[in-house]
């Protein structure tokens, strides 16, 4: 093979494209005639506002994603997810989640930190080997999401459909699957993948968000940084961003295309 | 120049030595015989526990960072240690912060939603143009911390020397100097920069604290990602960490011993 690289079946990090990291390789030294690498450029700067517009116009591109939809870049992986949904997705402090392995028994343990967590339906007592039948759950009329991961890799169970959340906001972690089958944005409220297992460098997650979720009135101890409005207002670089991850993904989104 | 590079006096992100952009240029598609370029690989293979490892140990090194100190590495930049600082460090819900521009004036605005920030000197009255006298400020005995931006790059101040914490723990955002001069660590209970503006690339803070001030008993609403504990017990790895900004912090460290 060439580069002498190996074949990495590996269930994340993300193996990349060998175009893409040619191209990365070749823009290190002097980014497009630019002066520097994009590890060196002000996230200020045109040249790095291109870089993000495109790589998220080139995400929209690909996922068709509705023009109601904001999309935002993050640092601190699902983890940091698993607490900012809740925080902001929770107005009226309730959730239904779905237990079907270890990433979605995780989202539930941070979201109980903030609101009462319905367990719909699990499949826990085979071990989390099947996705359970989410087809008629038992929904509180105020619940405020339905919260699913759609793949969970360590269990390794995928769902085959959506469940039924009888008119209530989706919410999907597709971090193990992003990008990697048609999927319906309009569906979702929102959907989210830290983007190393799929798409690029690890340290960076999208979240895809419906505006009309992102709530100006949160509890005043949420931390800035975890605010949906802190992002979605500046663009994805309230501070400075992880330039590259973005950088990289864009150039993977290309790719794609 | 050599690569048609620009001479970058940006006040950041910061200008890499070309030696280490030439040799994350030469490992882009496959790293020494790993079959595989950084980005690509997992944070669980021996190959980056080697690269996070030789990080850490060249920072202690450079900076002499004493055995009773952790050194982790943490996303979120800044912005997120603005809140972890009072989630971490306020057990009696009281510190002190010295106002001496826009970034400790961020901190002050985080830090008052966990719990009672006393201002004890501030440069306010003309513009943040100069650094209050600190050398006897009123500390109340049950203060956890006293906070300073050891570096202001928007108002362009400097410490010329460190406040009288009358024994009192300091906590120092060196973002915008780390590494730029000698500074003895046990002077301080933690210093923390995000590592792009004088070291690598965005999307990692590096957090040096001294062991004891790690708690476990905090606020039961504080995200899982917000506590020193989490990452602390899990070598920075609770979650994927920003394995590539590590990957070049690490080379810059190499360059710079």
């Amino acid at each position: 093979m060439k580069y002498g690289r190996t074949y990495n079946f590996s269930a994340g990090p993300a193996t990349m494209p060998e175009p893409v990291l040619e191209e990365i390789r070749d823009e290190m030294m002097n980014y497009r005639g630019s002066g520097m690498c994009v590890m060196e450029m002000s996230h200020r700067s045109k040249v790095f506002q291109q870089i993000i517009d495109e790589a998220e116009a080139d995400l929209r591109e690909l996922m068709n994603i509705p023009d109601n939809y904001k999309v935002l870049f993050i640092q601190g992986g699902a983890t940091l997810q698993f607490a900012m949904i809740p925080m902001n997705l929770m107005k009226n402090g309730k959730a239904v989640y779905i237990e079907t392995g270890a990433w979605s028994k995780k989202a539930i343990a941070e979201a109980k930190k903030y609101g009462e967590v319905i367990v719909a339906a699990s499949s826990k007592d085979k071990n989390y080997s099947y996705i359970p039948d989410c087809s008629d759950l038992d929904i509180p009329e105020d619940t405020d999401y339905v919260y699913i991961c759609e793949n969970e890799t360590i269990h390794g169970v995928t769902w085959p459909k959506l469940p039924n959340t009888k008119g209530h906001i989706l919410v999907s972690d597709q971090s193990s699957m992003f990008l990697s089958k048609p999927c319906n944005v309009a569906d979702y409220g929102m959907i989210y993948g830290g983007v190393q297992k799929n798409i690029g460098p690890a340290g960076l997650a999208i979240v895809i968000i419906r505006e009309d979720l992102i709530r100006e009135d949160l509890d005043p101890k949420t931390p800035i940084y975890m605010s949906y409005k802190t992002h979605a207002d500046a663009g994805s670089m309230y501070n400075t961003p992880n330039c590259w991850a973005i950088y990289v993904c864009g150039k993977v989104f290309k790719y794609l295309k």
